[in-house]
């Protein structure tokens, strides 16, 4: 039989999740990666119920988070405050619609700013 | 010695912590009994490194969160989106300055419309 294809707007949910973890589970590696390399009182990441939460002491919480039904992550920033992120197949990564902001580079532009070092989270 | 005044506009941060961590894990206490009232399909609730996740499976997650540069409380709900909460000395409670709104109310007014049974958060 040929392969459903599917006509709606939203993603299928599976698709999602695999996108969302995936990108999560990347950021997950590469922040605890950057923790190492910079000297911030209280540094701290972690995944759990599948919330992602980087610690910075003094400088603020992130919270990244899985909205299902609405197939998107979101992020809370001490710096920008909240942000919903969609996946954008084009451009193949999340995108904030009101910005085109892509979550990858908000969260590098934040940090380095943050923490006074370069990173890479792609 | 006189008990020293603060005359910050910021609360203090050990008072901050006090009234937020009480307020999350009543939240905390509360959500569990709540949980085993209703008949939602992946209800889960959980609290870890400091931020509690109330997932309602097909409905969404509610992200509870400190952010303790600001001394507020941020929620990131699947109803309302992203809010972020000050504590309101003289209605000793938490409110999200743009709304006027209650953190335990509009928790109350949004779960008792997506699990259809009352709730009292407070």
């Amino acid at each position: 039989a040929p392969a459903a294809i599917n006509y709606c707007s939203l993603m299928q949910e599976d698709e999602y999740h695999k996108l969302a973890n995936s990108t999560i589970s990347e950021l997950l590696e590469k922040l605890e990666e950057y923790g190492d390399s910079v000297d911030i009182d209280g540094y701290d990441v972690d995944y759990g119920n599948e919330v992602l939460t980087l610690k910075l002491g003094d400088l603020g919480t992130y919270v990244i988070n899985k909205q299902s039904p609405n197939r998107q992550i979101w992020m809370s920033s001490p710096v920008s405050g909240p942000s919903r992120f969609d996946w954008d197949q084009s451009a193949e990564a999340w995108i904030y619609r009101r910005t085109k902001q892509n979550l990858i580079k908000v969260l590098e532009t934040e940090l380095e700013k943050l923490c006074e070092k370069p990173i890479n989270l792609s």
